[in-house]
């Protein structure tokens, strides 16, 4: 029997909807947030007075625009804390301090080889991105509401098989075991597609939408799913695993170990396959993956390189269409890197393959854009992750423990998961 | 921005969500529908309360097995109401009258040849097989609290591009104006995907469950999706469209007018092309397809058909792989009459290509089994999207008009789709 929510789950989902609104609203009167989020004024009241108390939302002086007696108008209070997001791809590291109205104040990346093998190597490198980001938002430790890590996809748990991850890909847990005790805590850890996922709900092209599509582009590939406004984690918190589905039946190989994946195409490295096929020994074949990939966007009038991209949009036109077809969502956005360089490039070809392949009706209405939320798009989806489990555990905290001091209480434990929301995947 | 859900809408949910639990259950005390349903012992008491003014519910005896004090049985009124599911396939025509306990009172058949181009020769086949069916089941109309309408999917408005339907799928919405004057009103209308989703959600293997995916086998091939407990409608009501996905780049020919449909390997029409792959002239080719799929499951030791089934087992597993690597279920079901007559020759094949080609992760505590729900499930389907689309209606009727006559009140308006909550495809 699938439960129907608890007034408690509805509480949390309300309150994540309202810091939500006017994280993205800037500012906001009580009545504007109840017709926002379809509170009642009463409820917002209440959630208004909680928030507060917590130091997060402040007064942002008087909305005297109205018909009615002037009204205060809220906001976020960055001051109120501090959240850190952290982006570990394949081939870079960032680290992002936000304060608590989602603004950037402190980042910091350092580069990484996909090629390297040793845990600590990673390790290190995420620890001096972090350092130096915090360094440069000029937040103490102590200031920060949590910490979300974003880790590659784990495909498989077998090390013979070399998942849709880097070379390190089967340390990955080894990883997380040997950062958690050097960063912040509560610290959530979730993959790049539901961090993107969650970019998109608050910040993209998902806002308000209920099922919405979000397709990151770079060395690997995978879709962040939303469904009725919610990030989809699935049975094993592996959904949205798009670049392992079948392109081509026995076609490329895949560096899953399987054949004819989405990802063997589109990927960075399958594009790079691409021009290999296209014309074998092409000086870009040379380059490191995002010196390659730029360099396909510098290069479009060569003609070699514009069979590569007029081919790459084509396959991600035609796999497009499968999540298409079977989700029927309202918009489809790409994200990551790949799809911010070569977006512009391939949009065209892309959006007419897409037309072409997928069922009329599902893509009928469907918009397929670049998303608007550029570089920090993992890391500010692990930043949303954290700051919902955080405005998650106070919650519980002042019904478990009322009028306890917040500072004294040690948010250690992550509640159960509730079936009907969205919630990190804590390690 | 997302909407919070109302409160009427919430209560409209648990009262979807007590009344499943006791159609399934058979008997509970409000103890343990209160258990069931995650609602609160003062909610389900009024719930009941309304239900058993409405006569949808009755006293089935006293529980004194419990350690308290004896208390109340409950079950669903069967002679409370009738409900009334069509099934129009592309081979078959099949109406069943359900009583309120959604327990079968009444059905008949009507053959229908997929060629037919004539809207009138369809339409008159529904009704006569309404017409036995409501004979049959010993009901007036006016015992009817609603009827739903399961037709093809539409893949394309575009009468030139032929669609994943019979040859007269371009008639869908000439069929459903036909018949609508003639059949039992509120009348809704769904696509067999969402039909059986909502089959599964209540009697088969998604109770329960919140990420499930059943996957509908016979002519065309399609899934019905169900995340957080609800069939996905998707934003143009065409959600489930996985028998267009790619498994060929460039493969066969499909009937939808593109290359490569999953539909196009696994569907009736498909399967066959394999036999002809395999064995050019091979008796079973010159058999109608209901004839057809019999008599393979009843040759499956001649050679080529061995072969056939072992290739159609292993392009099922790498189309089912890419739906399980995006969605990541609990369960994936098989339902539709291949399936029955196929499906456990085919399932271990399927298993094994499934376990080999999806992600890892994404597969490693799946099941994968041929559905429970036999014979009617999109008739099911139907039948319990109008007992849903009722119990709406009539509390809508309650909330807008207290203590009217029930029989007074006209339900003719569909109220809007509320985002979060699974709604009829309303005509």
């Amino acid at each position: 029997m699938t439960r129907t929510r608890s007034s408690s789950e509805i509480r949390d989902a309300s309150r994540r909807e309202l810091v939500r609104a006017l994280a993205v609203g800037g500012t906001a009167t009580r009545t504007d947030l109840a017709r926002a989020t379809g509170l009642s004024a009463a409820t917002v009241s209440n959630l208004v007075t909680e928030l507060r108390e917590d130091g997060l939302i402040a007064d942002a002086g008087i909305d005297n625009g109205g018909a009615g007696r002037p009204t205060t108008l809220l906001r976020i209070d960055g001051a109120g804390g501090a959240l850190l997001g952290i982006d570990v791809a394949e081939t870079y590291i960032r680290a992002v301090v936000f304060d608590a109205a989602l603004a950037e104040i402190g980042a910091a990346n350092v580069d990484v080889d996909e090629a390297w093998a040793s845990t600590d190597l990673i390790a290190d490198a995420v620890l001096q991105a972090v350092s130096q980001a915090m360094e440069r938002s000029g937040r103490q430790p102590d200031h920060l509401l949590g910490a979300g890590l974003g880790l590659p996809g784990l495909t498989s748990t077998d090390p013979r098989r070399i998942a849709s991850t880097p070379a390190w890909a089967t340390h990955i847990r080894d990883l997380e075991d040997r950062l958690r005790p050097h960063l912040p805590s509560p610290l959530v850890t979730a993959n790049p597609l539901q961090a993107v996922g969650h970019s998109e709900v608050w910040f993209g092209t998902a806002r308000g939408r209920s099922t919405a599509v979000v397709v990151n582009l770079g060395t690997g590939v995978g879709a962040g799913i939303i469904v009725e406004g919610r990030v989809l984690r699935g049975a094993t918190r592996s959904a949205g695993e798009w670049g392992h589905t079948v392109l081509e039946l026995d076609g490329r190989p895949c560096r899953c170990g399987r054949r004819g994946c989405v990802e063997a195409y589109v990927g960075v490295p399958g594009i790079r396959q691409t021009l290999h096929d296209v014309a074998d020994g092409h000086d870009l074949l040379g380059l490191h993956q995002r010196d390659f990939v730029q360099g396909l966007g510098e290069a479009a009038d060569d003609p070699a390189v514009a069979e590569t991209l007029s081919r790459t949009a084509r396959y991600l036109g035609i796999a497009l269409s499968d999540i298409v077809a079977v989700l029927n969502p309202e918009v489809l956005t790409l994200t990551g890197w790949t799809a911010w360089a070569l977006g512009d490039l391939l949009l065209p070809a892309t959006r007419a393959a897409l037309a072409e392949r997928a069922p009329e009706l599902t893509a009928a209405r469907l918009a397929l854009d670049v998303s608007p939320v550029r570089v920090n798009s993992v890391a500010t989806g692990m930043a949303v992750l954290a700051f919902e489990h955080h405005l998650d555990t106070r919650a519980l905290a002042r019904r478990t423990r009322p009028r306890l001091d917040p500072a004294a209480v040690p948010v250690v434990t992550v509640p159960a998961p509730a079936a009907s929301a969205p919630q990190p995947v804590a390690g």
